[in-house]
């Protein structure tokens, strides 16, 4: 199991008239949170998107507990459960300041030929920096 | 079962540098859907907060088929499958211009009141316009 | 002089916990109401990008008069004040729904060949429209 | 004279299909140092607007000079370049990896009274913070 923790702070453009983060904006969280995981394996997003794989999302669940605030620094931890092959997870769980879990997502990844946009199996570029994990 | 369909365009800045819709944006999408649909029924939601109730998405499950194109005139029908009680259900399905459908969600509400920020059912002014559908 | 408006719907996404339209999101309100504006012009900006020229933005300025809220639909002017050469001109003006002026802004856009990244000056699939209007 | 430099990361969500950062994303960007340079004040934005002064935006203006890349690791100079009165200017210099000036922009803010929605002068809360800059 892979496990990286993140933090980012609340923007003002994140909350809406609610006073909370708008729903719509945890892709986005997911996303920092996720890229800097795999940064953290020791490779990048980008790294593996420029060595020919491109990550698409399939599916995204969320699940909204309790609100997130205007400028509260939250924690968001991001776990790979399973080696990835034809497809990866990536699990979420967000904490507030009070270390409250407030959000859990979970998405699904593929993997695509940047070039023929077919589907393709995990990059070794990937495999090589999660393996110590599993 | 009450169904409304609602177009919108991409806009440019809904892309990403894959040249797709960024997976991070259908939660905005849903809310555009939403909200048409929910207005079509002779109410907004606006007046629905405005008269003391919010309704705070709990969970939202996204499934993404094809990617969506800048510039395309999506349709997105909203589906409320049920009568809402203590929780709304909101589906959706996205159709690119050649009636494909490349996406498909789901959101579940719940009724806030706005002054005590306790749970309750569904609104009257809510039920009154949902009636005739089921 | 080319004119068209263009309206548009506050999304709730939109708005921050001000209760008001976030400020960093009228660059995307413009970038739709410019959209429009050209589409009416007989050519889509999809069209002069996919026939090998960019359009980036240079410039912006805005002037956030009285605050959008949520669900109104706004009126958007869009401006061409001059026949385009090596850049072009669009100026914004945002109207709220009892046609009071609420926001002004202006952007400047330069031509970019697609694939050698060099400055152009305006292709002529955007002139031949274009030209009536001056 | 007021300076304060902060770092962030380009998001995949703030790219476009031109590959470049979103124009429409600056302000996000601004609002991300504008807060981060006010919280190394000594006070946080939150603080400011929870002791009953909102800081809405009247003026924006933004040079693009170059484009911002997807991953990169961004340097935002914030400069306020006078003791506030009525308003505050805010001056931003965005810088990327290789310290290459890739953006400007100048922000204004007023001062409104939470609960009277009437302009007002700076709160001390700020007063007091900045004065040793000036």
């Amino acid at each position: 199991m892979f496990i990286y923790e993140h933090h980012l702070r609340v923007r003002y453009g994140d909350t809406d008239r609610m006073g909370y983060v708008y729903y719509g904006n945890y892709g986005y969280y997911y996303e920092q949170a996720r890229s800097e995981a795999i940064r953290h394996s020791g490779v990048t997003y980008k790294e593996i998107e420029d060595s020919g794989t491109m990550m698409p999302i399939t599916r995204m669940t969320t699940k909204y507990i309790q609100p997130a605030l205007y400028d509260e620094l939250l924690t968001i931890r991001t776990i790979i459960p399973a080696m990835p092959g034809r497809i990866v997870t990536f699990q979420y769980e967000v904490f507030n300041e009070n270390k409250v879990l407030i959000n859990e997502g979970e998405t699904q990844l593929i993997f695509i030929d940047v070039i023929t946009k077919k589907i393709k199996t995990v990059p070794s570029i990937l495999v090589e920096k999660l393996k110590p994990f599993f």
